[in-house]
């Protein structure tokens, strides 16, 4: 059987070079040897966003341009509509029978995030966004989920829930393996460990030539470089981090000349805008041809969510045979 | 608008004559002056049952043979199957958004049952069902749902659920009324409050002459009247219990010859058995026309669930622009 990958997004913000690093980098390569089926996550988003649908429905289409700009292509993926795929919902219900309350509560994904988000009362859906990841990656019998170790806990629960429904009826689902990515999450320009945009320390995909340049040069250095031939510290500095996710052939010409003081920050800044600037232009050019045709990008999110509805209608077969609830067949 | 009534059953178990006076007997009225929906609730089932799945299937069938053999009549009533319905996942996913973890723990029928299932774990789903509940009253606009004293807090959620969904969207949605029947549960043949099946102390639809006789013949009476002419209390006796509630009108008759030691129990039970052998013998001729055409019995169900389908596609289109989920329309 050919391997199958299931990625995809919340829809509550458009992405970033931190989701770029992450993920969606990863995802333009995996397309060209996988299967791909790319996830907009409306009905995720919702366990925290319910009260702010139309935010969701805007930042759907900036994720899709997101995909798009940076090179997921609509041949080789298939960009579906969580909210669109109703067997989803069918699945997260039937396995939501044999998965126990305290399996999700003790989940520590959603111990964590439940104090962020700063629930006083945990709300139903939110206890269980697991299942419904479980039933997003069982749908589509995807073989192969990139997860960051955040996501482990959530994709083990996802196997386990699989396992078990292959135990209990017949086996027709796939057990996913993780593809735990190398890549050390992104740092903010501030030097927050994350790069986040409601932290103002993310560069948004589609920034403009002036806004890498304003971003970079407003960055956090080493605060020890107060001299132009100061010895640096590379390894506080966003900006190294940068280099090494951007330039890694370039990184260590650039550690030397920021450790031994011959290299200026702001001759180093000018070299990582320039690379970003780099990678970030065919983004944009994308994004605007894409943005300028918003009936080509509807085509292209309906036939994948047709594509995916294809598949689901399969699998909700099996699944039905499998539990004998296909009384009329 | 026009009244809509929802009612129905778990799939797991047939029906008997507890049921009748509790619930068929009103649909068979309800479905003269209202436009009736009738769940078949295999989803339901599988809270608690999601092992036997096999089990879920056989009691469709034999509950659908209940429907009609009472009476339940598939031109007034749209009987139909919970799990082909997706329309009822989808709003049960989307209400899970906005309903805590601790308004469904601290449901008093969801406290209770969980503790007589004997779970040390509650299952996600199973904490769900009055969500679950609350889309099956949704998605087709039920006005009306008839009610027993322990399921009005579920009412009294879905209610809630459906206030909070038309406050944070738009007001698609209608909120139910009870309709809370003033029939007391049937006791058993044995004096136990409950007539259930488990309990063996119950009189199935189908029973056959004989069998209506034998249960009455060894239903306990009052231990009081060891001889003819002794006095005797009707109210500990569920003969009585049945002449009440099948023979409304000759019942102050029954309790006077009782109290008086003026009527043997034998012809009490000869009175009863003859009575409910006139209640049954249409319902086992009904029954025995539908179960020689089980083709029959699929159509009628399809159709129902066609008609169902209908209804929550209608709906769902509706939740859909209200949450500004409707992205390609
Ligand atoms: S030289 Fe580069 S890596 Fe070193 S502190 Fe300056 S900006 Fe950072
Ligand atoms: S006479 Fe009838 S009501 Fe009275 S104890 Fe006997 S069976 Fe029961």
């Amino acid at each position: 059987m050919k391997e199958r990958v299931l990625t995809g997004d919340r829809a509550t913000g458009k992405l970033h070079l931190g989701h770029y690093v992450g993920s969606l980098q990863n995802r333009v390569h995996l397309q060209e040897k996988y299967e791909t089926f790319v996830l907009l996550a409306d009905v995720q988003a919702l366990t925290t966003h319910f009260e702010k649908p139309d935010l969701i429905r805007e930042h759907l289409r900036e994720i899709a341009l997101d995909y798009l700009s940076v090179g997921i292509h609509p041949d080789r993926s298939t960009i579906f509509v969580q909210s669109m795929i109703p067997e989803i919902a069918e699945l997260t219900i039937l396995f939501s029978m044999f998965v126990t309350v305290n399996a999700l509560r003790h989940n520590p994904t959603v111990k964590s995030e439940s104090k962020n988000a700063g629930l006083d009362e945990m709300y139903y859906g939110f206890l269980g966004y697991p299942v419904s990841q479980a039933a997003d990656i069982a749908f589509c019998k995807a073989t192969i989920v990139p997860v960051g170790d955040d996501q482990l806990p959530h994709l083990e629960l996802a196997r386990k829930i699989v396992r078990r429904f292959n135990e209990l009826y017949e086996p027709v689902l796939v057990e996913p393996k993780p593809l735990i990515g190398d890549m050390p999450r992104l740092v903010g320009t501030d030097g927050n460990a994350k790069m986040s945009k409601s932290l103002g320390n993310a560069i948004a995909l589609d920034s403009s030539t002036e806004e890498i340049a304003n971003k970079i040069k407003r960055a956090t250095t080493d605060p020890a470089r107060v001299h132009k031939n100061d010895p640096g510290h590379p390894d506080i500095c966003p900006i190294y981090a940068y280099h090494r996710a951007f330039r890694p052939d370039e990184s260590p010409e650039i550690r030397e000349g920021c450790e031994k003081g011959t290299m200026g920050c702001s001759a180093c800044k000018a070299r990582i805008t320039s690379a970003l600037e780099q990678l970030i232009e065919p983004m944009r050019e994308r994004r605007s041809y894409y943005a300028a045709r918003p009936k080509a990008v509807d085509d292209i999110l309906m036939a994948g969510t047709q594509r995916a509805r294809g598949v689901a209608q399969e699998t909700m077969k099996e699944v039905r045979e499998a539990m004998s609830l296909n009384y009329f067949d």
